[in-house]
């Protein structure tokens, strides 16, 4: 699960890189703090956001340089903290992450809620710091308005709440739909979004509307076959537990439509987002390289 | 507790203005979420961060105008946060906070991390969107930029992973000045900072400098000063648990040095950041009247 889609590589490791450095530019002095906000960053993540910044930023047609690795950087800081966060045991109490126990488990709750709010600090801060690329305060601005406005509690803060406090069978189709487009959808649309920043003119108002169908309905997709996968696979394959929905009494995608009827939601939803591609300018076959992916990782 | 210093009523109830209209401009979606975030940010806070701010913007002569309010907002919510996270049973653990029960007395646990996450988010947010002054995308990434490294895992976070797991009897006088320059020091300075950058031209190394040394100073002051008043207030007067300290057997100025040192040791610092402000070319006595009254609410 380490692998987003193997054409995608050269990104990803490009991409993993430069995470791996981001710790020690920034260090804590309290070792504990450190350590953990390591642990927790460091992990087998899929880099999902990441490379959907660094394909946005082809498809528009942004120079060829390291530009995305910045707002990438920061959105999988945002990521990375929201699963510290949703992991604690007064949230989703998950002990097993990313094929890992899970921060608070490896250290201790202060601790894990400490490391994911350094974690979201540190998102708008490397946003805002020199990267390696000289950009202008316009592209930072963007980037951090983006990501501030996806993040809080317009956002995923807001879906995690819905998700949180939604009772059991008290979730339709549009309620869940609802939850879905703020909890996930917020961050990964964010993600194209910054992508497309990566230009050093503003992108245009039609290239962010066309991301923005194909954010949303990837967003959904990888919620659907996030779904499908829990009831599906096992944790091993997963890199956490699988069955969680079922056992926190979750309403899902497969608990309200079948697997039969979530399984074709989730092919609709990929088609949907391969069609927003068809006006941007630039190499759009990273973006549906992931599309695909995501979908395909079904099977 | 509600009022800082008479003379700076003016400033503080402006602020209190602008800060009430704030969660409506941003609403989540999620009733519990909104009104624990409103129960959270709108209680009887001092506003001494926001005021430093507004002190600090005049002390440069920046324009005087209604520029500060968004910086001085960005900064309550950055502390509002902390405050609601440090209050979580896994850290400090305290039921009462500004004369009410903390936000996950009053909410819940998962509610409570939800609020101070979303809080975070939401003073990048305002720093970015327009305020009700137009301001260049320099200052506002000045903002956003000392924000961010005041309030993570350099700053603010690092100094609170430094208290959290400070064994009792292991700390020194040098120890506890590190972890306040992190925990408490480090957002006061930045508040002082944020409100130099009101000025439409930036403000020169040299105020900056002035302006740190004052912050550092009042910063410490004030937490020399806390640790009086846990021993010696009670807590209707405090609006917060006191006795706390001794309570969670923490390392605090009045335990290593005992009351009347650390009396004079809040006297000496208020007398540093009384002499940090000649150097500055506007007014200054607002900056002295919070230095003054952060020393004084002793008596």
């Amino acid at each position: 699960m380490t692998e987003l889609a193997p054409q995608l590589g050269p990104a990803a490791r490009r991409f993993n890189e430069y995470l791996h450095g981001l710790p020690d530019r920034y260090p804590a002095r309290h070792e504990r703090l450190q350590s953990a906000l390591r642990y927790a960053l460091l992990g087998a993540g899929k880099r999902v956001r990441p490379l959907l910044c660094h394909a946005a930023a082809r498809a528009v047609d942004a120079s060829d340089d390291d530009t995305w690795l910045v707002p990438a950087a920061a959105l999988e800081l945002i990521h990375t903290y929201s699963l510290v966060h949703d992991d604690l045991p007064a949230m989703d109490d998950d002990a097993w992450r990313r094929g890992r126990p899970t921060t608070h488990i490896a250290f201790d709750e202060a601790t894990a809620i400490l490391v994911g709010d350094a974690l979201q600090a540190l998102a708008f801060q490397v946003l805002t710091d020199d990267g390696p690329v000289p950009v202008s305060p316009q592209q930072q601005l963007a980037w951090v308005r983006t990501l501030a406005q996806a993040a809080g509690g317009q956002g995923m803060v807001d879906g995690q709440s819905m998700d949180c406090f939604a009772a059991a069978g008290t979730m339709d189709l549009t309620a869940l739909e609802t939850m879905h487009r703020h909890k996930t959808g917020a961050l990964i649309n964010a993600a194209v979004v910054m992508g497309a920043w990566c230009r050093s003119t503003p992108p245009s108002d039609d290239q962010i509307t066309a991301l923005t169908r194909y954010g949303q309905a990837v967003g959904l997709a990888f919620q659907v076959v996030d779904d499908i996968l829990d009831v599906t696979s096992d944790t091993d394959t997963l890199g956490k537990d699988a069955g969680s929905d079922a056992a926190h009494d979750k309403v899902t995608y497969v608990s309200l439509l079948g697997l039969p009827a979530a399984r074709r939601r989730a092919g609709e939803l990929q088609a949907e987002a391969l069609a927003a591609l068809q006006t941007l300018p630039g190499d759009t076959a990273p973006l549906a390289s992931i599309a695909d992916y995501i979908v395909e990782r079904l099977h």
